[in-house]
């Protein structure tokens, strides 16, 4: 079992590009607080990622600061809200596979906590702060930026896009009016754990579809894929 | 005229306890926008306050993190925002008395600007980040943490006080109901400027004395120095 652990832990490492010196680190990192509940003495993330916060915040910070010399106050403020958010930690966590390496209790995994949004976002902070007691600030900045570099980029271009059904008949309405359709097409699993599929089309043309635990989750990954589509197309 | 500018940042840097290798640093930190306003290159401080306010924030989070290592997420987050606010870096800026180096505008500094809470606070922030850049953070997060340590410690014995009337009240009322009465003796100072005098007393008994620069901040300063008064007498 010890064995077996290791493997994965290395697995990861190699993901994260990152060999810790302290492995205990990255297990508390990857140890949601749920797997704590009821034992004694397990060490779970939520404190890592109290730390793994402000080391986010201050390696994005200090990078803008940097290198865009020109721009004012508010311009960085705007753009580390862009960049240092759940929604980009989300991005990152799916990039690593995170959610099959977070240690959690049999009834969170059951509920879809392994794709559960916040764990995985709060988990990419915990591994940061991991990162930074391992090896300190100058490490920890290297390994955020590399990690937050296409995001960077995306928000610096303002291609940061937060609704994109918005967007989606911003672009579409372009060519004058035009009705935008989501449909439902079918959920499935348990009430606890629905997964829903919506198409999004206009004149009967499926422009894209999109899976998600809520509706909503669903229409927004419906109008991503289809923005993605026709940007793909203009290319 | 550069000869006295050195001596100034001179005896601030002894205030500070910190030598610059860059001065330009702290002199940029002592600039408020007010002064650059209409005139061409002049650096002033904003942008400082951008990247100073992520070094501070990070040097309270690995302190409270390391040193109080049985305390939850949410009991750290709660005292860190205790620490980390306008105010505490008011008293800060107050204990260096930053207010006569700061470069501002006629206009601002004819309107208070030289005690504005916000001016000073901002101030600070930025004074962190030149810290910061001139020598790392290391040095940084220690010159914050000498800075704030008996914030912490009060963050930490729970003593920071946010509304000093409200406690006053309650401490007061321990004795069973009394009423608690702030009177403005007097203001003064034309009206962009204007100082207003506070006192608080019970039974016709003053218990404390404030001044501000609106009649809230008065009877807040008020009602702080009669806090104070009864504190000492129970030592």
């Amino acid at each position: 079992m010890i064995v077996k652990q290791g493997i994965i832990l290395e697995e990861l490492e190699e993901k994260l590009k990152v060999c810790f010196k302290d492995k205990e680190l990255l297990k508390v990192a990857l140890t949601h607080s749920s797997y704590a509940n009821g034992k004694k003495n397990i060490k779970f993330n939520e404190r890592l990622e109290f730390l793994g916060d402000s080391v986010l915040q201050l390696s994005i910070s200090e990078y803008l600061f940097s290198k865009y010399t020109n721009k004012s106050e508010g311009e960085l403020t705007k753009r580390r809200a862009l960049i240092v958010c759940e929604n980009s930690l989300h991005e990152i966590a799916k990039r690593w596979g995170i959610g099959r390496y977070i240690k959690m209790s049999k009834g969170e995994e059951l509920t879809g906590g392994r794709e559960r949004v916040s764990i995985l976002a709060d988990c990419v902070e915990a591994i940061i702060a991991a990162v930074y007691i391992d090896s300190g600030f100058q490490v920890a900045k290297e390994f955020v930026i590399d990690n937050f570099k296409d995001t960077i980029e995306k928000a610096i271009k303002n291609k940061i896009i937060l609704d994109y059904k918005t967007k989606l008949q911003e672009v579409m309405q372009k060519n004058g009016d035009i009705s935008i359709e989501y449909v439902l097409t079918k959920h499935e699993g348990p009430p606890h754990r629905r997964k829903f599929y919506t198409q999004v089309s206009v004149d009967d043309k499926v422009l894209g579809k999109g899976i998600g635990y809520s509706k909503k989750e669903s229409e927004q990954n419906a109008a991503q894929e289809a923005l993605k589509k026709m940007e793909e197309e203009n290319e």
